[in-house]
């Protein structure tokens, strides 16, 4: 029989709405993998008229905070935003040895410090990584993978409004036009001056530093500019100077202290950060070791915030997965691509046209480099160039062979 | 008094060095943070004349396997390499209940399914975020970040050994010339054939195929070609197609099941892959979100490796830093940039300069914009700006103000 843990989610919106759904459609596989199934107890809603992605329990939709904090969970999930009620909805569950999962920066970077303290004091337990980053997994990282690694700094693309908006107005935009199809797209609020000012990537560049430096966000006084009050401006400066305007967040370890920053800086369009476009986020770890650590991913959407919230909710009851194992169909791999094969002079180049007809194998293109005979091939699976290379090898030829890749697919 | 947990490590060379390192330079921090001190009882060595580089306890070398499992151990860390006797060791102590931290990615991809099922039996821990992606923390976010999301891909460059070697022939290098600077600077080993023939990045793409699908490693069949046996024409064919050559593991989940493969690929210069140069490791995750989420980072060298071994070390003993907090020095940022600034015709161009001058700015460049004067400054702190920019609107202007980094740090 496996464990049941009991869950209640504050908020029903685009994020909880979809970690219902989450939870709903993987149940089998949750509880194949961990031994536990999850029972939704409560369903914390602004209305209860409105329809919602998958049905719940007769009664466990409730519209007041009460009533909310008077159901059984083991994990309570907030997906409301702002600092009331969810703050006090996080009190109320730590203070009684529960687990609180949420999304919301605002609430970490005000009341992080306090409600870890609470957290610990009741051995509790306290989880954001959807608070950060979207779908980057950068709250985990910092707090656990490099817990112990000296950081020296972190550079970020950490709203993924502006970023949708700054590179909407690169392809020719006004500021009100990418405005509007950010909101019609679902990446920016009714309200969206949190995070055309600045206060957002703030809030969550002072939860990086409080990872990186045990700082308590309130006391990391960010020096902070957004892309306010004139975006077309800045944006038309970037290009007269071949560069792209992005909003970077930072902090790092000074002789000082800890310093924090979000300002609009321009950067080269080849650069990690120029070329980081839309709701993208990345971040960028410097830890000493000539290398940073970069991290990159969506940094909006129900899906990967609901995904982020829903590895906090399972966390604990997590062990790897050990499933039998389906064997691996490598042999069957018909994906098509296109090939750079070159060769030597063993094999008479008047000659490779039929070898590579009997494979199957259709050219695109053929160059006499000198020595070498150079060609490129039209979309074909790797069977197909198996056989040609066979063939070429066994009249004598040593070619090499490449897959083609060259639309920037990645 | 803090909890002490015994340490023993098998291998002193680079990695386990540092490691130990890091162990002895970290100790008070450690037991701030954690509440425990590591004690190392145990160092398993090859030679025991060599000498370390921190002091150890009298007796805690040994050069002999038995020695070494006889030690008390809570946790046991493996930086040896290989499959024997670093199985023996692994097997040994996950059977009675304790944890195995390993570095060894030939063994987890060989044994790793096996070992896993021991420590589920036994309430033991396997831990290998050092096994794949040296500074990357692939293994942590595939493990538990996404531990329920469904992985459609994998893509990286996994050897940083072969990917060194290419990026120095695309500057021009031979090969010998290359691998031999690859030797110099500790990025390949004695005998670099697994690095070059693909058989490193097979066993991590399985590795990664494993946490990801649930695949036990040894089943999995990479379709496996190397940049061997001739790496100059290879990367002689990238270049005459405007592209470079990079080795790519990648698994995917299709309808037939699993597949694998590593071989060399050609990218543009501009893409994510085509810009991995050095040793540097990149993983792309595609979860089926629009953006993939990307992780990179160094992928060899000791420190790096050190720290992901450290961070599996002190795992379960860790909560969230939470200490006093040095308040942020951010009003004491002098970090001197260069910064974009341009302005409309409220203030007349000529009083300018005067301005920039008192606020100790020199400029670089001004530029008539029509409507706008555009001036880009030498590197000066942003306290300098910004008085700058106060004159100017104290006199009518509406600035726009962007920090510049038009070269290509990041």
């Amino acid at each position: 029989v496996p464990r049941t843990i009991s869950v209640a989610l504050a908020g029903c919106g685009v994020v909880g709405g979809e970690l219902l759904r989450l939870l709903r459609e993987n149940t089998n596989s949750i509880e194949a993998k961990h031994g536990v199934r999850f029972d939704v107890t409560s369903v914390l809603v602004r209305c209860s008229e409105r329809t919602r992605p998958v049905e719940l329990a007769p009664g466990a939709i409730v519209t007041d905070v009460d009533s909310f904090l008077g159901a059984e969970a083991d994990v309570v999930v907030e997906a409301l935003g702002g600092i009331e009620p969810a703050g006090s909805i996080a009190r109320a569950t730590l203070a009684r040895g529960a687990r609180f999962v949420t999304a919301n920066k605002a609430l970490i970077a005000v009341h992080g410090a306090e409600l870890q303290r609470l957290a610990l004091r009741h051995a509790a337990r306290l989880d954001f990584e959807a608070a950060v980053g979207g779908g980057v997994p950068i709250v985990r990282v910092l707090r656990e993978s490099l817990a112990d690694t000296p950081v020296r700094g972190i550079r970020g693309i950490l709203n993924g409004t502006s970023n949708f908006i700054l590179t909407r107005m690169e392809m020719g935009l006004s500021f009100d036009g990418a405005l509007r199809e950010a909101r019609e797209r679902g990446f920016a609020e009714a309200d969206p001056a949190r995070d055309l000012d600045g206060r957002d990537a703030a809030d969550k560049i002072a939860i990086l530093a409080w990872l990186a430096y045990g700082i308590d966000p309130t006391v990391v006084r960010a020096r902070r500019r957004g892309i306010l009050p004139d975006p077309e401006h800045l944006t038309a400066d970037a290009g007269a100077l071949g560069g792209r305007l992005r909003l970077l967040a930072e902090c790092a370890q000074t002789s000082d202290g800890v310093t924090a920053c979000v300002e609009p800086v321009i950067f080269l369009p080849n650069s990690e950060f120029g070329r980081t476009v839309g709701v993208q986020n990345r971040v960028v770890i410097d830890c000493g070791w000539g290398e940073p650590i970069g991290l990159s991913g969506p940094g909006a959407g129900g899906g990967p915030t609901a995904s982020a919230l829903l590895a906090d909710v399972i966390r604990g009851a997590r062990q790897l997965p050990d499933r039998a194992g389906t064997p691996v169909a490598s042999a069957s791999d018909e994906t098509p691509h296109r090939w750079s094969i070159s060769l030597d002079q063993g094999v008479p180049a008047n000659l490779v046209p039929a070898i590579a007809a009997r494979a199957g194998v259709v050219l695109e293109a053929a160059r006499d480099r000198g020595s070498r005979l150079h060609i490129v091939t039209r979309r074909v699976a790797w069977r197909r160039i198996d056989l040609m290379v066979r063939t070429l090898k066994s009249r004598g030829g040593r070619p090499g062979v490449a897959r083609l890749e060259l639309e920037d697919s990645c």
